[in-house]
């Protein structure tokens, strides 16, 4: 190739991934207003659409929902009720990892709930997203979502950052 | 066209793509420091620039505020006085899709208030943020705002994200 | 040169600038998983390494800290306490500006702590952070984080939002 090929080349490589973490982040991002809306099966088996046939969402105090059947239904019994009266998934700023046809990614989550005039935390959370590109644009393999609290599992999944870190380009 | 043509023409627009995700997000990152040091009508005018001369904001519970002289003087009885004892209004992940020189982004916004020694969320929102390209940037047309709660009003916004999310690409 | 060398050089300054906004936005938002498993020295110095040799963290109702290894020790008395029962330190929608081998970005910080079934806002604040582009990647010169209420800290902080807008590009 000539110098200009590979000038190309390797930019067109970069500005896929940068496309690709621009994706990723559109995943995490539809996430809040999919749930949140999701007050029926119909609703949620849209929302399910996220994750591929196969994928997982383990949810933590939860437990783990596989396949896109299991995980629309899965928001029937502690989910849809809270449609009604309002409620806001709302997700921090995401750290992601590209690796090719695979990409990481980990950040915080917040469900706020009204109460009188005011909003409240009732759930607030570190989720691990592992995502595959498919001829459907990305789509979710596996989130691990744990309560910020006392026990380990917040923990693991907010110690993952050194793995992602440490793979980052500079 | 030589293939080397096509490849950079097809580059270019990837790329342009991709600068005006970035630029509205910027939009939107600006607008909780700008909002949040509005306590007189000089900063709140520097605020409404953020949107076209005839562009709508449509807050959920005060009204609909149309035109840049009507959004900065939109703040004056709402607004300025919260600054001195200090606020924060904190914008989630955006879902953002750009179409030519329109684009369309959906996120929460939660306004954090002091009290004693903890902040409480004394609005969480779900907002709809309309803005086209401009020689001066990319500006709002307009933006819905609708308080989390039991009405129809937040949930019809967060609704948008079917929409949205049918026509992102891959 | 030709013009498609021209365009070339163009598209590849433009993809930079991207990069690095996406680079920038990955510092920021590895900060809260870092910090938040930051229960021991050999972890808040891994923490550290989020800044260079002589870079500054200035925290609000606390002080500043010079150097990596001040950095690090910073939070022995003021953090590691918190990690045992839960804590996440959320990043909301950063503005970032890049200029050349710098790059400045504002965003807030919420601090949520579980207390029974919920969790509360321990600290909301606003952040500034000015970042060098490194060997080793972005590397933090500098980052002031002032509490929201009712002194200047956080005002100032917040209205740098002027001069970062003002500096950039439609």
């Amino acid at each position: 190739m000539t110098n200009a090929e590979d000038a190309l080349a390797e930019l067109t490589a970069e500005v896929r991934r940068l496309g690709d973490h621009v994706a990723v982040s559109q995943v995490i991002a539809s996430y809040g207003p999919l749930v949140d809306t999701s007050d029926r099966i119909e609703r949620s088996t849209v929302l399910a659409e996220l994750w591929t046939d196969d994928g997982i969402y383990d949810i933590g105090g939860v437990g783990s929902k596989v396949g896109k059947t299991e995980i629309a239904e899965g928001f029937v019994e502690t989910h849809f009720d809270m449609v009604g009266s309002g409620v806001a998934h709302i997700m921090g700023l995401p750290f992601i990892e590209i690796s090719g046809d695979s990409a990481t990614a980990l950040c915080y989550s917040q469900v706020m709930v009204p109460e009188g005039d005011r909003w409240f935390a009732w759930r607030v959370a570190a989720n691990l997203w592992e995502l595959d590109r498919t001829d459907a644009g990305w789509k979710v393999t596996r989130r691990v979502n744990r309560l910020v609290g006392p026990d380990d599992g917040a923990y693991n999944v907010q110690k993952t950052i050194d793995r992602l870190n440490s793979g980052t380009r500079s």
